[in-house]
C-alpha cells in the first residue's frame, strides 16, 4: 500500500487571490488530491495575489500531475511553475571534483604543478608503490558498471545507470571519505569489460563492480581479481553478503540459536545469494538449501550453470527436492534475494519455532513484512520504512576505507566477516539487540570506521609479509601518511 | 641560471641552543649554503635547546640535501625532520570528489538515491540526451593520458603520469569550474587507447588528451572525434596553438605588421607545432616555415609520416630548403616549441625588423629571452619567470567551459580562433598591449569567462540545427539549467 513519499515530491508555485483563505482552499486542495504537505511558503505578496510555493509528497507521477491539476482549477488560482525535487537535486549531476591543494599564486603552481610536479612523477616512476602515498590511488576507488542490472529497472545500459553511481559515490565520500568516481562502460561484452578495467586501474586503489549482470559478473570479477594489484569487489555480491551475515548473527542471538544448529534457506542464486551462501558455509550451519525459479537446488538437477552446480555441492546435505515451500518448511531462517510475492504467511507458519526471516527483494518483498512477523520472530527487509533495513551502504563505504588504509592488494573472506561481525557489533551500546534491531541504523556515523577498523586488521594479519616502506624513492623522511 | 624556487621548498625542523644568537647562525649557515629562506618559527622554546622551523628554497634536490648537512653541522644543532613541501602537498593525491547534495536523512537519499533516482535513469534510458542536463555529464571531461610524453620526463607511464592529471584536473575546477577526472591507460596500443576511451565515453561531457606522444596522438583524436558524440581535444596540440595564435595577434599590433605580409618560422613539428601550423594557416600569413629535427620541411625531402607531408604541401611557398638559421632570415615571426639551445642571438639579428620570437620549449627554451630581446622586438617564453607567459592554462579551462555550457558535439578551427581572440581580448583593458604584456596573467579570473562565452557562441552559430530541448522525458517544467 503506497504513501506520498518525498521520492515523489514536488514544489508546486502557484498564484493566488490575496484572500484570508487563499492558503487554506490551497492545502485543502492538497489534501483532498491525496497529497502530503511539507512546506508552504508565501514567496511575494502584492495587492492583486499573493505567489506561494507549495511543497507536498505525492503517490507516484501522475498521482503528482493530478495534484497540480485540481490545484490550477481553483477559483483565481494560476499554476506558475512545477518543480520535481527528485529531478531538480539531479540537475548537474550529485558529484564533483574539487582541488585540494591551494592554487592561487606562483609558488603554490610551482608546487602543485610544473615544475615541482615533476619530482614527484620521477619518484614514482622509480617506485610505483609510491603512487599509493602520493597520488589519489591512495583513496580512490572506480565504482564501474555496464548498466545492465540497475537496481529493478534490469539493462538501462551506463547513461541511464550514471545517476545510481553518482548516488553512490556520494555515499562512499559522505559515509567513509572515500573519492569513488562512476566508470559506466558502453559495452556488456565480458572481454571488454575486464580489458577496460585493467586499462583505467592505474588511478585506483580498489575496484566497486555494481550492476553488472549474473552470470557475467561472476566471472568478471574472478578475473579482475586474478589480474590487478588492487582489490575487486562486486557489491551487489559481497555488500549484501556482508550485511546479511552480521544481521544474521545478531538475529540468531535475539532467538537464541546457534548457527550450527540451523537451516537457512537462500532463496534466489543470483549475484547476492550465491556470496550470502558463500559467506555463510563459513559459518558452518547445519544445512544451506539454496532455491532458485526451478525450485529446490540438487546435484541431481543436471544444471549446467557452473554456479549452480558449485552451489549443488556445497549445500543440502540431504538433497532435498521440490519447491520453496518445501524448503522452508521446518526451517530456521528464510533469506530472500530474488522477487515479491514468493513466500506466504502459511510457508512461514511451517518454519521451525522463532523463524529469522529476511525478504530482501527490493523494492517489494518476498513477503509482506507485517504478514511475516505474524509468524515469525525477527523479521528485516531491505526497504527504509521498516525496521531492521538490510542496506549495503552498512558495508561497502568502511569495506574500501580499510582495504585503503591498508593499501590491500585483495579480498578475502576473513576480511567480509571481520565486516559482518564489525556491523553486528555496532548495535550492541546503549541499545541491546532486539527483534527490531538488529542492524544500526544506515545514518549511524560510528559504523562505517568501525568496519574500516576491522578490515584494515584483517588485511594487515592476513599479509604474509610487512608492507615494505623502505625502498621509496621519497628523498626526505617523509611526514605520516595521511589519516582520513 | 637556476634560482631557487618554491619547486624546491624545504622545511626543516632543528634542535638549536637556546641562545640568543641561534636565530641568526641557522639562517646565515643557510645563507652561506645558498638557500632563500622563506619562513623562520620557533615552533618550543625550553630552558635548554629551542625547536625551530625554517623553510626554504633551494636549487635542486642536491642542494636542499646539502643545506640540511651544513645545518647539522652547526655546533649543538640537531636536524629532527626535513619536509619538502611539493611531496607534502602531493600527500593522498591533489584532487578528491564530493558530493553536491545532502544526505542527511531519509528524505534526501529518497531523492538522491532510491527510490527517487529510479525515475531519474528512466528519463534517461527514455531519452539520452537527457544525461547531459540530470548527470555530471553536463559538466565533467575525462583528462586522458597513457604517460608516454609527460611534460619534459617523457615515457614514464600511466602511474607517474597521474600527479600532472591530477594538477590538470585541479586548474580545470580552479579556473572553470569543470570536473575534470584523470584517465591514465595502462597501454600505448593505439587501437586500446580509442576503444578505452570510447567505452568510458557515456560519463563525460568532453574528452581532454593530454601528454600522449606524436605521431600516435593525431591518429586517436581523429579517429575519437569520428567515433564519439562528443568533444575531444588534445590540449598538447591545440591548447597551445590558441595561446599562440592569441599572443601573436597582440605582438603583431605591438610591431605594428599584418600578418599577411608575415613569414613565420615554426621550429618543432610535433604534437604543437603542427597544431600551431594549421591554425595559422587560417590567418593566411605570407608565408609559414615549418623546421624540425632534419631542417627546413618542403615537398622535396621524401617524407613518408603522414603529418609532415601534409605539412609541407601546405607552407613553404617557395620551396625554401636548409637550417632553422636559413629559416629565420629575415623571417618576421620565430615560433619555437622544440628543444633548448637551438636559436642563437645571431640567428634572431638575422630576422626582419620588429622581430617576434616565441620561444616556448620548456622547461629551457629555445634560446635564452634575455638574449633574444637583445635583437627582436616581443620575446615570449612559457616560463613564469620572464614576460609573456605563454600557458594553455589561458586555454583549456574555458574552452571546456564554453564546450560544455553549448552541449557541443564536436570542435571546429572557428572555436579555437574565436577562443584565441578572447585571450588576446583581454589585454586590452586598463593596461594596454606593449612589447611585455601580450598575453593575460594566468592568475587572471576574466580569462576563462570570456574564453568560454566566445566558444559557446561559436558552436551555437556552427550549428545548422538549433538543440532540441522538446522531446525530453522529464514530466515536469523544468528549472533553468544551472548556470556555474
Amino acid at each position: 500500500m503506497p504513501v506520498p513519499g518525498p521520492g515523489y515530491s514536488i514544489t508546486v508555485r502557484v498564484e493566488a487571490p490575496p484572500s484570508a483563505s487563499a492558503a487554506g482552499d490551497l492545502a485543502s486542495a492538497i489534501g483532498r488530491a491525496g497529497g502530503v504537505i511539507t512546506a508552504f511558503d508565501v514567496v511575494e505578496s502584492h495587492a492583486d495575489r499573493i505567489v506561494v510555493d507549495i511543497t507536498c509528497n505525492a503517490l507516484s507521477a501522475d498521482h503528482a500531475s493530478d495534484i497540480t491539476d485540481r490545484l490550477g482549477e481553483l477559483p483565481g488560482v494560476k499554476v506558475r511553475k512545477i518543480s520535481d525535487r527528485t529531478f531538480l537535486v539531479h540537475l548537474g549531476g550529485k558529484i564533483e571534483v574539487s582541488s585540494r591543494v591551494a592554487l592561487a599564486n606562483r609558488d603554490d603552481l610551482s608546487r602543485a604543478y610544473t615544475p615541482g610536479v615533476a619530482r614527484v612523477c620521477t619518484a614514482i616512476a622509480e617506485n610505483p608503490e609510491d603512487a599509493r602515498r602520493l597520488t589519489i590511488k591512495r583513496n580512490s576507488v572506480a565504482v564501474v558498471t555496464d548498466g545492465s542490472a540497475v537496481l529493478g529497472l534490469g539493462n538501462i545500459g551506463p547513461e541511464a545507470a550514471l545517476p545510481v553511481m553518482e548516488g553512490k559515490a556520494a555515499l562512499f565520500k559522505k559515509f567513509a571519505g572515500v573519492n569513488a568516481w562512476p566508470v559506466c562502460l558502453d559495452t556488456q561484452d565480458t572481454e571488454e569489460i575486464i580489458r577496460a578495467v585493467e586499462l583505467i586501474a592505474p588511478v585506483y586503489g580498489g575496484i566497486n563492480l555494481e550492476d553488472i549482470a549474473a552470470p557475467r559478473c561472476f566471472e568478471i570479477e574472478a578475473r579482475l581479481r586474478d589480474k590487478l594489484n588492487i582489490p575487486v569487489f562486486h557489491d551487489d555480491q559481497h555488500g549484501t553478503a556482508i550485511v546479511v551475515l552480521g544481521a544474521l548473527r545478531n538475529a540468531l542471538r535475539v532467538v537464541g540459536k546457534n548457527i550450527e544448529d540451523c537451516r537457512i534457506v537462500v532463496c534466489g542464486v543470483g549475484a547476492a545469494g550465491s556470496a550470502i551462501i558463500r559467506l555463510l558455509q563459513h559459518k558452518k550451519p547445519a544445512d544451506i538449501i539454496a532455491v532458485d525459479i526451478d525450485g529446490i537446488v540438487h546435484s541431481g538437477r543436471g544444471d549446467e550453470d557452473e554456479n549452480l552446480r558449485s552451489i549443488a555441492a556445497g549445500t543440502n546435505v540431504d538433497g532435498r527436492t521440490g519447491t520453496l515451500s518445501d524448503a522452508v518448511n521446518g526451517a530456521d531462517v528464510f533469506i530472500g534475494v530474488s522477487a515479491p510475492n514468493l513466500l506466504s504467511g502459511d510457508d512461514v507458519a511451517t518454519m521451525h519455532d522463532d523463524a529469522i526471516v529476511f525478504a530482501l527483494a527490493n523494492p517489494d518483498p518476498e513477503i509482506d513484512p507485517l504478514e511475516a512477523q505474524q509468524h515469525a520472530k525477527v523479521v528485516a527487509t531491505g526497504r527504509s520504512d521498516y525496521p531492521n533495513q538490510i542496506n549495503n551502504v552498512l558495508a561497502f563505504p568502511g569495506f574500501f576505507r580499510g582495504l585503503l588504509d591498508a593499501h590491500a592488494h585483495e579480498i578475502t573472506d576473513d576480511m567480509m566477516i571481520a565486516a559482518s561481525n564489525a556491523i553486528a557489533d555496532v548495535v550492541d551500546g546503549e541499545e541491546r539487540v532486539n527483534p527490531s534491531f538488529i542492524v544500526p541504523s544506515v545514518f549511524d556515523t560510528t559504523v562505517a570506521p568501525a568496519v574500516a577498523e576491522a578490515v584494515r586488521k584483517a588485511a594487515i594479519a592476513g599479509r604474509t609479509e610487512q608492507p615494505s616502506h623502505g625502498g621509496s624513492s621519497m628523498p626526505w623522511s617523509m611526514a605520516e601518511d595521511l589519516d582520513y
